[in-house]
């Protein structure tokens, strides 16, 4: 797992809607807004079922009642790799369905 | 809803187990670990849907893999509550079932 450059990070970035960097820069963040509780609780579901079985790569998640908060980053690259900017496409793939 | 006294709030913390209140006394705090990531999601459905459908008083979640962090505080008391101390047993209650 290799960390992307700066370059790299920011061409990535700009292909998502929502995603921004964290200060520290090895951080990358959403926070998904529900109308209903429950239905930001189904999206964890999917964001955890995909995380685990399908990229074995895990967002921390928090969850403040109706927002919905996912942070990526990479420990074994020392920060961001292609596999945050992946999953965080995935999870955004996963709402609404 | 009324705001718990320091003495009622000590009397019902010693009477749980795991839980801690945080510096500024507003919260309590409890950190469950997990020997799967996906058995963490599952505890998470059921302290959701307590909270929504039995409770209506929502913890603050956060997930960091296997580690599931709930904080409870009552906002409209300015601080700690009986239901808060409630929402704790039943989140207790439901680990394992």
């Amino acid at each position: 797992m290799e960390k992307l450059t700066e370059e790299e990070i920011n061409a990535r970035l700009e292909q998502l809607t929502g995603w921004n960097r964290e200060a520290d820069g090895k951080w990358i963040i959403k926070v998904y807004r529900f109308t209903e509780y429950l239905s930001g609780i189904a999206f964890v579901d999917k964001v955890a079922s995909i995380a685990e079985l399908e990229l074995n790569h895990h967002p921390l998640i928090a969850i403040d009642y109706k927002r919905v908060t996912l942070r990526l980053t990479s420990w074994h690259a020392g920060g961001l790799s292609a596999l945050d900017f992946e999953a965080a496409e995935r999870f955004d793939n996963a709402l609404g369905r």
